[in-house]
């Protein structure tokens, strides 16, 4: 991430007004207010406002006239009650703002995410800085080897075949994985600069189209219809405002190891922001919902006879070879119990 | 529920109004449509209109051009496959409208789901029938026997006392209720004879004050300021229409156990015709979410333990005493387990 | 509003508790934070907390690195436009929670504003102060003027009679209300006391039905069923936050002159609210919203004629009668273009 | 718009289920139900199913239990009365589901609109087909000389310039206007020439970095990542499901003259389905918003001045040049008033 000289400037000159406030503060997140946390190769995260902090949550559930909190660990026990019991009103008290920096691609995965308050800048009515984003060499042949993984195998699911057929595929397409092996580094480095090169080419023809406009000579054609010449991989920037309880939800969905890379980068550097600023939250959503599982019927059953030491034939519950795997994934030692059966 | 023969033959002549339509069509459902369905003493659940069924579900999450279906066998395993990875948006490509009559103090609970359109027959410029709820004697002996549990604790927690006095809190109270047991039969009917007369003095009222529009000698007050008389037991009806992903969420919490009995006596009926209507998803949502248990961090290692066959210690783990007790319900094979540590 | 020497205190021993901070301040929010705004004979509105000020919608708007703000000049010109051209998302950027106290039909109306965060006080696990609404007898003697008038008039509507059937309907009411006149100040006295007799009584029986929980005899019935026999007047408080767009929303509906005078009082009270808080907004949002006229197809074409000097016939136009009353509410002078067609 | 014939296949064997219901239905709309709807040069519209009509309107402002309706004339009045007072809850009681078939930057701003559903075609784990939008020639010569209108206005207001320096910008900009002329037929000819050149190169760099996995030679790269070389003219899909408020309001902005000419396109194609959906709505929303001039205090009273014969000093009133500009277009007598002054 670079950024140039005067935005820092103002970023520190907004930062060095301190005000009193007889609204709750954390010193913690004051400590980055304002500052870019830098993400991939140009993006940021920077913490532009925020609205109360843990007292606050247990100041609404209790509806309470003061600031809420009479000690740390009844507010703990009470956030954990509401975490757990997903009474999840409380946790929409709390409201944080950020001004992000990030590729096209991963804004259009971010504003599905519907509960939140946006403000982009306008590629109709702004000039786009040329920036966009390339993947490490490293992340490339990562994910090369993935891919034959999940994403490959949910798509067959979507294409449904018939059921029988779903069973085989991870299999052949392991076989391929075998034989291609990792992608070579140099082959790695060829691609980003293929990408790179790519999106040069891009750019020039959209400063090319808008011309005229800027001392350039060109055709001045409307800065809404040039950019759209631009690649996905393209920076934008956005005000993003969401409450704690949809930051947590956003969070979930996106910190997990089935989130894209790229805005999974920026997920974890919100985790940190949120540990920062609600450490109880973060601790309760942590052990309720980060590093729970969820049994299902059938996996509760599968649990049960394991517990009772009666061989689990995951099969005859109805658990598919999927949904096993990622039991098993939970709780290792139910491997034991099936070979059991 | 009684309802009045003219508005019975204003249904009946909606429904003998049949028209072909190119739309997915649910004969489970349209059986049914327009016709009320019986909940507490004078509410009512009916089915207004829908949009989509099981197969929707599938043609929206595959983004396809025909109906979306080729077999049943691939739709129920996408299904589920959607449900267990809480891809919510397909779900939410169906849609339901309800009409509703129900007291005004579950209204108030139900209004709390915020993702729904509402039409609520209006007490400002309409004069309300004078209808109320009352409990059954039996739900009265019931309900408090159950008071000194659930809600009184939860209530102590909001209350924050220190975690160890939360300990003891709940003994005390079954002490009490083993004194008091079950309310006798006579004084519940007293009771529900105290509450009736309560309602109709307040009818008695309200009316007197609109009085003079309705023929009435009486006040000709305004009924907007009339109708603050009136006891939240009174009956009000609205229209609600919401998507089948939201509708499940509402049912998720309201035909739970800790729901309020009247409310889940709606969230029953709802959950039928839920069943009627996209029948592969009705078994999906049992499977991955009513029947479903939620291990935390600290519940996962304590099962974890147990198939090990360890000794297990609640307390070292961070459970407390109602989580263990909650996870126990859940997975009653861990008792034992905790007898071993 | 009477409020308990004890929770005045914490509320006193919270504003006491002054923190630096790195985040836009409003002074004249800060005054005011905390304290207990008088609404009704028991409500209270109370700024519990705040994000953003004036400058945050600008800098928003912008997507700006800083402060945003460079002149007030600007910003005041930015603001405006935003207003009038409805670009509300940067509106969104600014956020208030509020603590209030309202009677529950109040609160049914305010809930109707879905996009808001919620907490209200728990009547299933709390016990309800005996606090309830009673109007003014001004009030009374008002609101029976007035009841022949608009409210009459759309039930009339709503319940469909032939158009030309309506055309005459206000006019007998008129009579009707002629004849009767105001309500006289001692049956006014003598309403309120009825009113007040049947709260008294309603409460004195949700006290006996709990009973045994609080020292008194009684009946131990679930608190959550024993309110359901409390009027509708009875007070309730929640924690409400929501986003300035929002907030004017529901000011523009609620400080209505066709908005009920009680939820109206809330109303007032938070436009005061965001005078002190964003006082550019406020401006913008009276000029082009408050104090704003739509003019219809219609209304369009009959304002040009009477620019142009020419007679006009509202009913040609298909202006209504209700329709035309209000045109010319405000727009005076088209009255006298009306006498010369 | 080119689609393939068993896409077409598909799409009439669904059309040619017709089922019997109970529900609402639309003759108008069921005969264009599932056909695409052509928009650009690939783009389409497909009404994929609906529920509701006129008459659900009236129904659920009444909380009806039949069909609601008892004439056409007093719906009508009914509707155009809800429409005129924004009571928008009853028009949230239809819904339409719609699949889309758009460019990326169009999906950009359409998502914008959040009260909705949608699932898109997922890129992530589908290959996209080789189809992206180029704009006519016509289209841009037409941009061209829009330039230097609106957008460049706006972009400059939103740079802050003091107020009097944005009393000039505009002049100069015509003045360059009129210096270059129309974008000559040949040149805007070149320039699509260019945008295709490249719109093509990225594809094929797109298909290469894919490879392997579709039996072309090529690096095997993860779809998710390989998308990004795509430009944002890339055609996308996706179901879209709203309800009738909220599709009016999407349409109230991107049918208006100030939209991008690309979303606009789509919003006219939906305007002709809404008005073969609900006809009686639609004509409300055209008379009632389409069509409709809002004036705010300042116009207010520039019109009352004009309508007693007064001259009328915009500036005096406090009303910007752009704002009388837009003031007069609506109401063009309004020129005369200031010319007397």
């Amino acid at each position: 991430m670079r950024l140039e000289a005067d935005k820092l400037a103002e970023i520190e000159a907004a930062r060095a007004e301190v005000t009193p406030t007889r609204r709750p503060t954390v010193a913690a997140l004051e400590e980055i207010l304002g500052r870019p946390l830098p993400v991939l190769d140009h993006g940021f995260v920077r913490v532009v406002d925020y609205m109360g902090d843990d007292a606050a949550i247990v100041q609404a559930a209790r509806v309470s006239y003061g600031k809420g909190t009479k000690q740390v660990s009844s507010d703990r026990a009470l956030i954990r009650y509401l975490m757990r019991h997903r009474h999840t009103s409380p946790f929409e008290m709390c409201e944080i703002k950020l001004h992000v920096k990030l590729p096209i691609f991963v804004a259009r995965q971010w504003i599905r995410h519907r509960t939140a308050s946006v403000n982009e800048y306008s590629a109709r009515y702004s000039v786009l800085d040329r920036e966009f984003y390339l993947p490490d060499r490293e992340l490339l042949q990562l994910v090369r080897l993935e891919r034959s993984g999940d994403s490959v195998r949910q798509e067959r699911l979507f294409d449904a075949p018939a059921p029988e057929a779903r069973a085989t595929a991870p299999q052949s397409t392991n076989n391929r994985q075998g034989r291609e092996g990792k992608l070579e580094a140099d082959v790695a480095a060829d691609v980003v600069r293929r990408m790179k090169r790519a999106a040069e080419t891009d750019f020039t023809l959209y400063e090319k189209l808008l011309g005229a406009d800027d001392g350039v000579e060109g055709f001045g054609i409307a800065r809404e219809l040039a950019r759209t010449v631009l690649p996905l991989s393209t920076y934008t920037q956005w005000y993003w405002k969401i409450d704690l309880h949809n930051l947590l939800h956003f969070l979930r969905l996106r910190a997990d190891r089935h989130a894209q890379h790229e805005i999974r980068a920026y997920a974890e550097v919100l985790l940190d922001v949120v540990r920062r600023w609600v450490p109880l939250v973060y601790e309760a959503f942590e052990d309720y919902r980060l590093q729970a599982v969820e049994l299902s019927a059938a996996a509760r059953e599968a649990v049960r006879r394991a517990l009772r030491g009666e061989p689990v034939d995951p099969e005859s519950l109805g658990l598919g070879r999927r949904e096993w795997d990622e039991l098993v994934a939970a709780l290792p030692e139910l491997a034991g119990a099936a070979r059991k059966g």
